[in-house]
C-alpha cells in the first residue's frame, strides 16, 4: 500500500531514503521480529525452558519469507498484535516446535527488542552521516577562516565575520550532537524480556538466566529491570535525533537565506536536469535546504509525541508503545532523509567570496564596530556610540555617505577605519573549534558501535 | 512500498480505514491531480486560452491509469513536483495537446485544488460518522437519563450522576463539532488558481474568467485572491479535525477507565475470536478505546504542525505546502480511523447499570451532597460542611460507618438522606441536550455538502 | 511578585499590554470571582435558595478590595482553590450571610464562569484590533494595487506582483479570522453552574431555575448541560486566537524579511530614541516584527496544550482546568501584545516603491512569465520553457544578459516583453478582496458583542 | 505585577517554589546581570582593555539595589534590552567608569551568561531533589520487594507483580535522569562573550584573553566559539528537564490511578487541615499527583518551543533568545515545583499492602500466568492458552468460578496453582535496580557541581 507519502513512488524520496526503507519496510520488520523470536527460542533451549529440537526448528525459519497477507488477516481476526505472525509461524513448524514458539512472552518482548535493533541500525547511519558532515564543516571552517562576509543580527547587516566562523559554529553544534548520540548508546541498546507484566512470571527460577542468554544472543545489554512502561529510552533517542536534525535545519535555513538572489553568498549545487520552475524559467530554488527545514520540523513534532507517551500507566500501556510503533519509524525516515540531504548539501555547497565581499561593502557594515572601538578609546564608549548613532541617522536621511558626515567630527585615524575590514577573533575561534574537534575525533571511532 | 504503519498489511487497519486508503492511495491521488489538470484544460478552452481540441484530448485521459513508476523516475530526475506527471501525460497526447497540458500554471494550482477535493471527501465521511455518533449518544442520553452512577472528580467518587447525563455531555460536545465542520465548509471548499506567484500573469486579460470557469467546473467556490501562502484554511480544517477526534478520545478514555475491572461500569464489545492476552488468558482489553486515545494525540500533534506552517513567506513557500502534503493525509487517515472506531465503540457499548449502582453504594458517595444540603438548611453551609468533613475523617479512621458516626449528631430526617440517591438535575440536563440537538438535526442535512 | 517575564517591570511590555494586565492582574481576577459569587447569591435569593438579606449583604461586598495575602495563606492551608477567598469573605459578612456565600457550588462554577468573562473581555479587544488591522490592510491593498514588486517563491525572485496584492492576501486572511471570532461567540459566552459533579444535586427542584437566573444576571447564555470536563469551548477559543496571532506573524515575518537591508522594500517605523545596537550604531532592527513572530509561536504552543487537556476524565478533572488557569491568561497576554504590535506596525509601515521597482529590475524576474507566455503561443509551452530554461543557464554561466542570449532565437515582439512589467491580475484580485471585505464590514458590527 | 499565575499571591505556590522565585524574581535577575557586567569589567581591566580604576568602581556596585522602575522606563524609551540598565548604572558611576561599563559587548553576552548561571542554579536544585527522590524510591523498592499486588496492562488486571518492582522501575528511570543531568553539565556551564556578531571585533588582539579571563571569573568553562545562535545547549537542558519532570509525572499519575477509591492501593498523604471538597465532604483528592502531571505537560510543551528556536538565523536572532528569556524561567518554575512536590509525595506515600492483596484476589489475576505455564508443559503453550481462554469465557458467562469450570479438565497439580501467588522475578529485578543504583551513587557526588 502507498497511502502515506513516505511510501509514494513519486515523492517518497523526499521523505525517506533507500536505507530507511530497507530498515522499515514491512518484510524487514517481520524478519526482525522473527530474528528476536528465534533468539528467544535459542535462549530458552539454552536454559532448559524448551527442548533443543524446538529451538533448532524455529531457528530454521530464519530466512523464510513469511506470508504478510496471511499474518494481516489473522491479526485482524484476533485483534492481537503478534498472534497473526505466531499462527503463520506455527503452520511452518512441526507440532512440537509449534508449541514452543513465542513461549511465555508478550508482544513487547518482541516489539521493544526489535525496536532497539532498529534504533541501533538508524543510529549507525546517523552517526556515519554526522561524522561526515562534521568533517565537511571543519574543512569549510578552515578553508574560509579568513573569508570575510557580513555578520547579521535581527536579519540586518552588522559587523563583519568570516564564513569559516559561521561554518565553525555549525561544526561546533554538530560535534555536540555526536557526543549526545554517543552518550545515549549504552542507555538505548538494551533488550526487553518481561513477559506479561514485566516480572517473567511464566519462567519460575529460570527467568533471570533466560533474560541474560536472550540479550547476549542479540548483542544487547541486559536491563536492570523490565522497561515496558518506562519509555525514557526511546523518548531520549527521539530527542537526540530531533536535536541533530534541527541542527541540520539551522544550516539548511542559513543556506536558504544566504542563497536569496539579493544576498547570493551561498548556493545549493544544482544539475542541468533540475527544473526550478516551469512557468519562471530563470528560477533556481533551494529545494534541498527547504526540505531539510521541513523534515526537521516534523521530527521535532514527533519527538514531542514520544515525550508525552512517557507517562504510561501500570505495567504495560498500549497508548504508549503503539504510539512508538507508528512514530519512531516515521521520525527515523525523516531524520535519515534530512541528514542525507544535509550531507550532500554541505559537501557541494557553492560559496561565493566575491559576493560576500561585495555585500560587506555595499551594506556599509564592515566597519561600524571597529570605528566605534577606535572612537571609544578617545571619547568613551557611550559618547562615541551617541556620536555614531547620530551620524548614521544623518547619513541615512540626507543620502550622504557616513564618511562625509563624520569628516571633521572624528579624527582622521579613526575615520580610516571606514576603509578596513576587521573580522576580530573569527579565525581564532574557527581554529579553536577545529582543534577541539580533531582531538575528539582522534579518540573517537568512525562507527557508532 | 509499505514502510509506514499506515501502509502495513498487518497493522494498517489500526491507523487508517479502507475509505482513507481509497482517498489517499497513490493512484487515487494521481487520478485526482489528473482530474484537476483536465478541468484546467477545459476551462482554458472555454475562455480561449487553448484550442478546444487540446482540451478534448486531455479530457480523454480521464480514466487512464498513469504509470506511477515512470512519473516517479521523472520526478526524481527533474527535482520538480509536477513535471514527472506532466511528462508522462505528454507521451499520451498528440503533439498539439501535449503543449497545452498544465498550461501556464504552477504546482500548487493543481496540488492545492486537489487537496481541497480531498478535504471535501474526508469531511463528508467525518460528517457522516459524527452524525451517527451523535445519534447514538443522544439515544444513550435518553435511555440512561435516570441510570444512577457515581460521579467522579479528581479521579475520586463524588456525588451521584446518571449515565445519561454523562452521555449527554458527549453528545453536547459532538454537536458543537458538527457545527464547526459545517461552519468551515464555505471557507475550505475553494479552488486555487494563481500561476507562478499568484497573480496569473501568464494569462493576461483572460486570467479572471479562466479562474471562474476552472472553479465552476470543479464544483468549488472561487477565492477572492490566491491563497498560495495563506494557509489558514487547511490549518483550520486540521484544527476542527483535531477537535472532533479529541472529543472522541474523551469518550474513549472514559470507556477505558470505566471498563477497569475494579470499576466495571462500561465495557467494549468483544467477540469470541478476540484474544486479549496470550499469556494472561483471562484478559479482556479495551483495545479500541486505547487506540482512539492514541490516534487523537497524533492528530493533535499533526494539527499543531499545520498551524506552524501558516507562517509562510512571500508568494509561495515550499516549507508550508510540502508539510501539508505529508501531514494532511496522515492526519485524515488517523482521524477517519478514530471516528470509525468510536462509532462502532458507542453503537455496541456495554453499559452495566447493576455495577454502577453497586459502586454507588460501596463508595459511599451517593449521599454526601444531599445530606450536606439538608444539614445546611439548619446549620448553615459552612458549619454543616465542617461537621460532615470531621465525621468522614472519623469514620475513615475508626472503620465505622458514616451513619454510625453521625447518629445523634444530626437529625433523623437528615440522616435518612444516607439511604437515598439523588441525581439532581442530571435527567433534566440530559433532556435539554437531546431537545436542542433534535431541533438542530431537524434543520440540518445528513450530508455535509 | 515578578518572577515571570509578563510581570517584569523592565520587559513586561514586550509580552503583555496594559489592557491585558488590567484583565488578569490578581486583584482583577479576585474581583471577577467576587462578581460571580455575588451573581450567584442574587440568583439564589431570586429563586428562594437563600434569604434575600444574605444576597444583599453579599452584594454589598462588590467594590470591596479583598486581602489577597490572607486569601493566599488560607488557600495554602486548606489546599482548596476557593476556600481561601470564601474564608476571607465570611469574615466580612454577618453570620447569616456568611453561611450563604458560595452556597452549594464548586470551584469551577466560579472559575469557569469568570474565565468566560475573561474570554469575553479579551475577545472584545482582539476584535477591535483585528477590525482596525483589516481596515489598514484594505487601505494598503487599495493604495498599492498597482505598486509593482518582485514576487518570490522558495525565497527566490519570481514573476512580478504588486504590493497591494500582497497586502490583500493579509487582509483576506484577517477577514476570515474575524469570521472565526464572530462564529465562536455564542459557543463561548456561556455560564457554568453545575455544583460538585455537574448535576446541581444540592439544589433539588430549584436547580434549573437557579441556573437560568444566574446566567441571566451575568449576561451569559445558559448551556444545555454542565461543561465541567467538556473543554472544547476554551480549546476552540485558544485555537482561534492562535490562528489570528499566527496570521499576524505571517505579516510580521514578511516585514522582517522585506526589511532586510539587501531587499529594503519595507521598513518598520522607528523613532530617534530607538537604539538598534550599541556596538553597531548603524543598525536599525525590525524589533516589533521579530517579537510578533515570537509571540505567535508561544500562542500556538499554549493552544496545543489546551487541545490536549480536552481529554478530561469523569465529571471534573483538575489536570484540565488548572492547565487552563495558567495557560489561558498567558496566551491572552501574548496575543494581545501581538495584535497591538501588529496594529501599530501596519499603521505606520514604511513602503518603498522605488526600491521595489529597483529590485524588480535587478533580479531580472520581471518578465520571465510573460515572455514564456508570448513564446508559448508560438512554440508550445514546453518547448518555450525548455528554450528559456537553457537561455537562462547560458546567461548565468557566461555572464551575458538574457536579452543578448535570446537575441535571434526568439522573435522581436517576444523579446520586447523583457522590457515590460506585467503584474497580471494582481490589482483585480486586490480589488476583489477589498470589495468583499467592504460588503462584510457593512453588515458587521465594529464591536464583538 | 502579578498577572501570571506564577506570580499570584494566592496560587503561585502550585506553579513555582520559594527557591524558583529566589532565582527568577526581577531583582535577582538584575543582580545576576550586574554580576556578569562586573566580571566583564574586571576581566577587561585584567587584560588592559579598560583602566583598573573603572573596574573597581563598577565592582563597587555589586550589592547595590538598582532602581527597577527607572530601568524599565529607559528600556521602553530606547527599545533596547540592556540600555535601560546601563543608563541606570552610569548614573551611579563616576564619569570615567561610566564610559567603561558594558564595554564593547552585546546584550547576549550578559543575558546568555546570566542564563547559564540560572541553569546552574536550577540544575543544582533538580539534582538535589532527584537524588533524594531516587533514595526514597530505592527504599520503597527494597521494602516492598515482595509486597504482592496486581500487575495491570491496558488498564486491566493481569498477573501479579510486587510494589517494590513497580517502585524499582521508577528508580531505574530516575537514575537515568540523574545520568542525563550529569552528562549535560559540561556542555551547559559555558560562558558567552562574542560582542556584536560573535567575533569580538571590538577588542582586537585582546579578544581571546579577555574571554578567557571573563569565563574564569564567573566559574564557567570557555566555549570553543560564540554560541549566540547555536542554541542546542539551552534546548538540551530543557529536554533533560522535560524528561525528568515527565518521569516524575509517570510516578504521580500512577499514584493518582492507584489512589482511586475503587483500587485504593496507594494514597497521597493528607493533613487534617486539607479540604478535599466543600460540597462533597468525604472527598480526599490526589491534588499533588494531579498537579505534577499538569506541570510536566507544561514543561514538555515549553521544551518543545525551545527545540523549535534552535533554528536561529545568522549571527544573532532575537526570535530565539527572547523566546528563551520567557520560556526557560517558566519551565524552571514548573519543573522545580514538580520535583519538589514529587519528593514530598514519595517520601510520605501511603502504601496499602492489605488492599493490594485483596485486589489481587478479587480480580482473579493472581494465577493466570503460572497456571498457563504449568499447563503448557503438558499441553504445549498454544493448546493450554486456548483451553484457558475458553474456560475464562465460560466462567465469565456462567458466573461460575474458574476453578469450578476447570475441574476435571486440567490436572490437580495444575489447578493448585490457582491458590498460589507467584511474583516471578519481581524481587530479583528490584534488587538488581537497587544494586546498580548503589554502585552508581557511591561513585557519584550528592551535588551537581
Amino acid at each position: 500500500m502507498d497511502a502515506h507519502l513516505i511510501d509514494s513512488e513519486i515523492f517518497g524520496h523526499q521523505w525517506s531514503t533507500p536505507e530507511s526503507h530497507a530498515i522499515f519496510a514491512e518484510p524487514s520488520r517481520v524478519r526482525r521480529w522473527l530474528e528476536v523470536v528465534i533468539a528467544l527460542a535459542e535462549a530458552q533451549a539454552e536454559v532448559g525452558v524448551i527442548p533443543a529440537g524446538s529451538a533448532v526448528a524455529i531457528a530454521g525459519l530464519r530466512d523464510r519469507e513469511l506470508d504478510v497477507v496471511a499474518i494481516g488477516e489473522s491479526t485482524r481476526a484476533t485483534s492481537h498484535s503478534t498472534l497473526g505472525m505466531i499462527q503463520v509461524l506455527r503452520t511452518l513448524l512441526p507440532a512440537d516446535a509449534a508449541e514452543h514458539v513465542y513461549y511465555g512472552t508478550t508482544v513487547q518482548d518482541i516489539s521493544d527488542t526489535a525496536q532497539v535493533l532498529e534504533i541501533g541500525a538508524v543510529a549507525d547511519l546517523l552517526w556515519r552521516d554526522l561524522w561526515a558532515i562534521e568533517a565537511e564543516l571543519l574543512a569549510l571552517a578552515s578553508t574560509h577562516r579568513e573569508t570575510a562576509m557580513v555578520g547579521r543580527t535581527h536579519g540586518q547587516p552588522g559587523a563583519p565575520i568570516t564564513f569559516g566562523f559561521k561554518a565553525a559554529t555549525w561544526a561546533d553544534e554538530t560535534g555536540r550532537n555526536l557526543e549526545r548520540l554517543r552518550s545515549g548508546r549504552d542507555r538505548w541498546l538494551v533488550g526487553q524480556l518481561g513477559g506479561a507484566v514485566g516480572v517473567l512470571g511464566f519462567f519460575g527460577s529460570r527467568a533471570m538466566p533466560l533474560r541474560t542468554a536472550y540479550c547476549r544472543r542479540l548483542g544487547l545489554a541486559e536491563p536492570a529491570i523490565s522497561w515496558l512502561t518506562t519509555r525514557d529510552r526511546p523518548a531520549e533517542f527521539a530527542q537526540v535525533v530531533a536535536s541533530l536534525t534541527t541542527s541540520a535545519a539551522r544550516i539548511a535555513n542559513e543556506v536558504y537565506v544566504l542563497a536569496r538572489a539579493e544576498l547570493g553568498e551561498l548556493r545549493e549545487p544544482t544539475s542541468a536536469a533540475t527544473v526550478g520552475s516551469i512557468s519562471m524559467p530563470h528560477k533556481r530554488n533551494p529545494e534541498v535546504s527547504e526540505q531539510v527545514v521541513t523534515l526537521a520540523r516534523l521530527v521535532r513534532s514527533l519527538s514531542g509525541v514520544l515525550s508525552d507517551t512517557m507517562v504510561g500507566e501500570h505495567e504495560r500501556d498500549g497508548r504508549s508503545w503503539k504510539t512508538e510503533w507508528v512514530v519512531l519509524p516515521e521520525l527515523c525516515h525523516y531524520a535519515l532523509a534530512a541528514t542525507g540531504m544535509t550531507r550532500s548539501l554541505i559537501s557541494s555547497l557553492e560559496v561565493d567570496p566575491t559576493r560576500m565581499r561585495a555585500n560587506l561593502e555595499s551594506t556599509g557594515s564592515a566597519t561600524s564596530e571597529r570605528l566605534l572601538s577606535a572612537m571609544s578609546e578617545r571619547l568613551g564608549k557611550h559618547h562615541a556610540q551617541a556620536t555614531l548613532h547620530q551620524a548614521y541617522r544623518e547619513a541615512s536621511e540626507s543620502g550622504r555617505t557616513l564618511k562625509a558626515v563624520l569628516e571633521g567630527r572624528v579624527e582622521a585615524g579613526e575615520l580610516a577605519e571606514l576603509d578596513r575590514v576587521h573580522t576580530g577573533a573569527a579565525a581564532a575561534m574557527a581554529d579553536e573549534v577545529v582543534a577541539r574537534a580533531r582531538r575528539r575525533r582522534e579518540k573517537e571511532s568512525t562507527s557508532w558501535r
